[in-house]
């Protein structure tokens, strides 16, 4: 199927209209907010170029863009945590992606080790929030080492 | 409170530490995913810098970066489509963030009049997602005009 994607060419087509206009940005890039389809849970935050776009709109398996790696990255295909992706939304300026994905493997998503990315929260005090994290998954789900091995950390300072 | 951001100088201690750390990437911006807390529904991905985040921090109002008008940007200020901040979510690497929100005023959050940013879906054929959008929130909750007047539309081509 022809997945090109039309020019931007008005703001009412781009917010109003039914022609998938993505917009990337200076790096080629786009935002993906990942989201558990079974509980709305936000997974994780990533990234697609246009071609892990097309990729996952035509295999259905999230593929994303590693800004660490530089390369294009097809969730799971190290550590088995793949992504079917069941629903694609896009927003106004269609400038951010949202996948509603099934979790395969492991049914977690993070390469710490935790279900969700989104495992801390900032604690309060006296009304404010605070610069002090707390842990709102008390469990991993897995260990990281066994499943990725020497594979270099994503992480980057 | 002295609300300082530490130096990030471990991989161990932004991944797994209690510390806060925020990376702010080479525009000085962080993106921010706004969730609403009373049902997990994502409504709008925005941007905030280390100031917009201190005060949204300080004051539970959420503050974002409008990079199309290039400043501070008070959500609810023009609209009253306040946003109240319940919970501050940051990921593994602490390169992005969620604000789980209560809706102030008319309970929407997107400037194009639907209650989230992300009305449309991509549509399926032949088990491949389409460029063709289909919406998935039929009514406006609210016309833009009579909120926003003439103020700039902030979508960009």
């Amino acid at each position: 199927m022809n997945l090109d994607f039309k020019k931007r060419i008005s703001v009412e087509e781009v917010e109003e209209g039914k022609s998938l206009q993505p917009k990337f940005d200076n790096r080629g890039l786009i935002p993906v907010i990942t989201v558990d389809i079974n509980n709305n849970e936000i997974l994780m935050h990533g990234y697609m170029n246009e071609e892990a776009f097309k990729l996952s709109m035509k295999s259905l398996e999230a593929h994303y863009w590693s800004r660490s790696r530089n390369c294009i990255w097809k969730k799971g295909e190290t550590s088995g945590l793949k992504q079917i992706v069941k629903e694609i939304k896009i927003d106004d300026d269609q400038d951010c992606i949202i996948f509603k994905v099934e979790l395969g493997g492991l049914k977690a998503s993070c390469h710490v080790g935790y279900k969700s990315c989104f495992y801390r929260k900032l604690t309060m005090k006296n009304k404010e929030y605070t610069n002090i994290l707390e842990f709102t998954e008390n469990e991993k789900v897995f260990d990281p080492k066994k499943i990725y091995g020497d594979t270099p950390n994503p992480t980057k300072l």
